[in-house]
């Protein structure tokens, strides 16, 4: 196995040519979607996905259309979240926004046109497959995007603006506009690895809890975070009324219930007959981020 | 193989049963996908993809979550089409759009939502197959569907209100606006009955004269349609300076040139070893609708 920083490279230097590989794309959209694709970030989800596959014996080569599609369904979801009629930020990594710069109705296509992409990407690979893998991985990370997923997760959020926080809504949005897209990484890795069943349960559960810790601390940087540090505004959820962690627990009880995640997904990884080590150093460092 | 009625009525009850067998979605969502997804039309896509696998030997059930996944994206490409900062259209099929009804940011996500479901829906249909088809009929709907094929167009019509027509630029649009999404089906649903790729091409040629044919209609009616007929107002092409194929080459020219879009339709038809009276007929059919 790599360390993080590999990987993320690997990553980094894949999204642009691979989305090119698709075909002619016309410039202008290529250029929006390429703006954000190439913005940066940690590329959590992709490093996830090449190291879970690596962990479980299987080849990070064959599994870095899934890792870019991940990201490229992360960034898709990044764009519309920006938009004017959702959470309307003008700022995103230290850039303006796609909209911002592209104009709404080149965000909007943008966005669509990476959702797709990533479709797209994985199918061209599972075709050229010989084995069921890549078909089960490419399920896999459609349904945590979707609409019983992160899909989901957004609608409630965009929805619950302005209501008073209540925890079962506040942990279904964080299941699933957060942790369902750190779930699929896990199990897309396992399934290209050729993991079975149990295993691919206990990654998931790795996710879930990884992907809480997430979002609590997320929460919890919105509040007490530097915003130069982030990149974007803070305090932007309390302007916005957002169901947070935080708005329910408060700072001191938010970063409990986060070291608790990290500990829950620390546990899951006793279940994996691998070396963890990546993943149990990856929710380690999950609470003490600064960005 | 069935009548066009017969189909169209075997997509139209599938249509919200395929979306809601995907488990639990938030009410409001569902019910802004199923807004524009059961506000009717002609279902023509879903049809050709049912009839063109039956006309092949394939199995219409097994096709029929492919059929309604190529449906899905055909709405969701109308919801985010409608939004104000794309067409800003109130009206669609004779009822307000998604938007006006349920806000910008639900019509955005029901949009994304409805674009990730076709693409879960055919991948966990393929999953369950015991060979390739599904997989390669998924990988030929979202590569029409896309960057280098729908959205392609989309952008560069988009990007071209104002520009003075030009035939290249007219030409590229509607191949990918309009006909990507009538070669999909055909290619899938032959794909799907396990058809070779010299029949795979026929199939595909088919789908692009017609719709060339569909769209130089298209672009007539908006000048001499009936708007009650059609459910939208007319004229909206010419108010947007949008890159028509009448604004080229006007009423007459237009009318010409679909007629012999449809002659070169139906010369394709004669490439295939079936009974492809259905299709022929639907070529014929083309240019004397009404909306």
């Amino acid at each position: 196995m790599k360390m993080y920083a590999e990987y993320q490279a690997l990553v980094e230097h894949s999204l642009a040519p691979m989305l090119e590989s698709l075909g002619y794309i016309p410039e202008r959209l290529l250029e929006a979607m390429r703006y954000s694709l190439e913005a940066g970030g940690k590329r959590l989800r992709p490093v996830m996905l090449l190291a879970a596959c690596e962990m479980a014996g299987g080849d990070a080569e064959l599994a870095l259309p899934f890792a870019c599609a991940i990201e490229m369904i992360h960034t898709y979801s990044l764009i519309h979240d920006d938009l004017p009629a959702m959470d309307n930020d003008d700022l995103r990594r230290g850039k303006p926004t796609n909209h911002k710069v592209f104009g709404e109705d080149l965000a909007i296509l943008a966005g669509d046109g990476l959702l797709n992409a990533a479709a797209e990407l994985m199918a061209r690979t599972a075709v050229e497959m010989a084995d069921t893998r890549g078909i089960r991985a490419l399920e896999i990370i459609m349904r945590h995007a979707g609409v019983t997923g992160m899909i989901a997760g957004q609608t409630r959020d965009v929805l619950s603006e302005g209501e008073k926080p209540r925890e079962d809504l506040v942990s279904y949005i964080h299941a699933h506009k957060t942790a369902d897209l750190l779930e699929a990484p896990m199990e897309a890795g396992l399934a290209l690895a050729g993991a079975d069943e149990h295993q691919i349960k206990a990654a998931h559960d790795y996710g879930l809890h990884l992907g809480l810790a997430f979002q609590m601390t997320d929460d919890l940087l919105d509040v007490i975070g530097d915003a130069a540090l982030l990149g974007k505004n803070t305090g932007m959820d309390a302007a916005l009324d957002k169901m947070t962690w935080v708005a329910l627990k408060g700072v001191e009880g938010t970063e409990k219930d986060a070291a608790e995640q990290v500990g829950l997904a620390i546990a899951e990884l006793d279940k994996l007959p691998y070396d963890t080590a990546f993943f149990r150093d990856l929710a380690q460092s999950m609470t003490s981020r600064k960005n």
